[in-house]
C-alpha cells in the first residue's frame, strides 16, 4: 500500500512535469461560506485534472519491459487523459477502456492524446474491471487501475503535498479539506500526506446525493456500493465503491463523507466562473458545493476544497452559467 | 518614470498578497500555434485581472496622510476593482469613476468590493481624465491613473518577474511575448521587467481591431488616438492612446503590434475554456488569439501569452463557447 514516502517518492518523479496548481480565493466566496475558502485549482492540472498525476507516478514506475508492452486504463474520461497523456511523454502505448456514455469531450481528448479506446456500456452492467483485466491479459498490457493502485494514489497524494505547503503559507494549520470522492485514490493520497506533513488538516469525501457510496461505508465501517454508476452529471466520480486499499486509508483518517445535490453543483460552477475564473466540471465542483452550500456541517475559521477536474462539456457548462451565475 | 529597480519594490511589497500566477499550457494549443504556447494566466489574479498588482503597488506606496484622504481611479472595470479589492486591504476609502455601458458584473463587484462608484457616459464623449481629476481636487482625493503612473507600471512589472523566471524554468530563454495592451501600464512594465532579468524575451502589445493605436503609434513613431473608445466587447483594453510615461518604454522595448478581430478573441475564449480550463474576457484573450491564429507574424519555437482578465458576463462566455467551443 503507498505510504508517505511512496508519495514524497512521486512527487519527485512528478517534478517539472506536473503543474503546482495554484490555491485560490475571493472575498466573494468567503462570505458565502462565512469562512476562508481556499480552492485548489487541480483543474488547471495537465490534462484538466488531477488524474495526470497519478497516471504519471504510475508509468514513470514502471520496469523498462512493461513500458514496452504498454499500459491498459479503464476510465470513465480524466484517469483515461490523464494516462493517456503521461503514457505519450514515456514513449509508452495506452489501450484505455472508456464508457460508451462518457462525454464525448473525453472521449475526443483521449484519443487525441494518442490512445487506442476501447468503449464498453456502463448502463448495460458491463463491469470494466473485468474487461479491462481481460483486455490485458488478452495484450500483455500493464493495468493501471484509477484508484485501487499504491502507485496511483501515491501521484493523487503529491496534492496534498501542495496543500500542506500552501496552507501553511496563508497561516491555515487546523482546517478541514474537502475533496471530491469517487473510489478514493485522490482522497485518500491527500490524506496520507496531510497525516505526514500537516496533521491539522484533515480530509472529509464530498460525493453527489444517490452515489454515496464512501460516506455510507464510512458510517458503517464497511465497504458499500452504489446502486447505480450512471444517470449523475458528475460523472467524473461514479464508481461502484470504494476500493480495497483505499478504503482502510479513509477510515483510519478521513472525518465523515459530505453529500451534495446536482443542483448544487452547478451552482458551485457557477461560482467557480465568476469568482475564481476557473472551469469546472459537476462531478469536480462537489468539494467547494458542499463548502458553500453546507456551512453547518464544516469546523473551523478556513476550509480548503479541492477543485478536481474541469473536463465539461460547452452545453452543460452554459446550462450552470445561464442558471446560475 | 518607473525602473528595473522600482518593479523589484513593488514586487516585494506584492509578496503575500498578489498572487503568482501560473503559466498554462495544453498540447492542443500547441498544435493550432504550430509552436509552444505558454499562457500566463493573470485572470487567476485576485480581482480576476493583474490589475490588483498595480492598485496594491500604487497604494502601499502611499503616505500616511494620502492613505487618510483616500484614493480616487477612473477605469473601465478591471483597474476599478483592482484598486477597489487594494484600498480596501489597506483600509483606505476608494472612490471609483466608471463608464456606465462597463460591464454590469465590473460595477456591481467594485461596489462589493467597497468603493464608491460614480458613473459617467463614455459614449457620450464625455472625458475620464477631466472629470477624474475634478473630483480628486475637489474631494482632496489621490489620484492613481490607470496606466500612466510610474507604481502602477511598477505594480503590473511584477507580472514580467514571474514571466522569466517561469520561462527559465520551461527551458525558454528566447521567445516573443505576447501581451494584452490598453494604454501599455501592463505592457511597458513586464517589458521592463524583461530587460532586466531576461532580454532574449521581446515583449508585443496585441489591441482589437480597430482600437490599434498603440501598433499606429509604434509604427509612426508618434502617439495616436483611437477614433472610438467604445463598442467593442474588448471593453478591457480600450483606451484613448498610448500615455506619456508608457509609450517611450514601448517604443525602446517592444516589437511590432499584433491586431486580431473580435470573432477571434471569442475563439481565443473558447480555447482557453476547452483546453486550460480559465475563464478570459474578450480584452483578456487578444494576446492568446494573436498567438494561436496569427502564426505566421510570430518567430520563434515557443510564445509567451499573457491572458490578462476574466471578468465577463456569463452572456457573453456562453456566446463564446456556444459558438466556438
Amino acid at each position: 500500500m503507498s505510504s508517505f514516502e511512496m508519495i514524497q517518492a512521486a512527487a519527485t518523479r512528478l517534478r517539472g512535469h506536473a503543474s503546482v496548481t495554484p490555491m485560490l480565493s475571493s472575498p466573494f466566496l468567503d462570505e458565502i461560506a462565512g469562512r476562508r475558502v481556499l480552492v485548489k485549482a487541480e483543474c488547471l492540472q495537465h490534462t484538466g485534472s488531477f488524474k495526470f498525476r497519478g497516471g504519471w507516478s504510475a508509468i514513470s514506475a514502471l520496469g523498462e519491459a512493461e513500458r514496452t508492452r504498454g499500459v491498459l486504463a479503464y476510465s470513465s474520461g480524466n484517469h483515461a487523459q490523464g494516462v493517456a497523456a503521461a503514457a505519450k511523454a514515456h514513449g509508452v502505448a495506452a489501450v484505455i477502456l472508456m464508457p460508451a456514455d462518457a462525454p464525448e469531450l473525453k472521449i475526443d481528448n483521449t484519443r487525441a492524446l494518442g490512445a487506442e479506446v476501447v468503449l464498453y456500456d456502463r448502463a448495460g452492467g458491463e463491469d470494466r474491471s473485468v474487461i479491462g483485466q481481460a483486455l490485458a491479459q488478452e495484450r500483455g498490457l500493464t493495468l493501471i487501475k484509477p484508484y485501487d493502485e499504491p502507485q496511483v494514489i501515491a501521484g493523487q497524494g503529491s496534492v496534498g503535498l501542495e496543500i500542506a505547503n500552501q496552507a501553511k503559507a496563508e497561516g491555515i494549520t487546523e482546517a478541514e479539506v474537502l475533496v471530491c470522492c469517487g473510489g478514493g485514490g485522490l482522497t485518500s493520497g491527500v490524506a496520507l500526506a496531510l497525516e505526514g506533513m500537516a496533521p491539522g488538516l484533515r480530509v472529509r469525501p464530498v460525493e453527489p446525493k444517490g452515489f454515496d457510496d464512501v460516506a455510507r461505508s464510512l458510517e458503517s465501517g464497511e465497504i458499500q456500493s452504489n446502486a447505480e454508476i450512471s444517470g449523475s452529471i458528475c460523472d467524473a466520480i461514479l464508481t461502484p465503491a470504494p476500493g480495497e486499499l483505499t478504503f482502510p486509508v479513509l477510515q483510519r483518517l478521513c472525518g465523515g463523507g459530505m453529500i451534495v445535490t446536482e443542483e448544487e453543483a452547478l451552482r458551485a460552477m457557477a461560482l467557480a466562473f465568476l469568482r475564481l475564473k476557473i472551469v469546472l466540471e459537476p462531478g469536480g465542483a462537489v468539494a467547494l458545493a458542499a463548502a458553500l452550500f453546507h456551512p453547518d456541517q464544516i469546523e473551523g475559521d478556513a476550509v480548503i476544497a479541492v477543485a478536481t477536474g474541469g473536463n465539461v462539456d460547452a452545453t452543460l457548462f452554459q446550462r450552470a452559467i445561464s442558471s446560475y451565475a
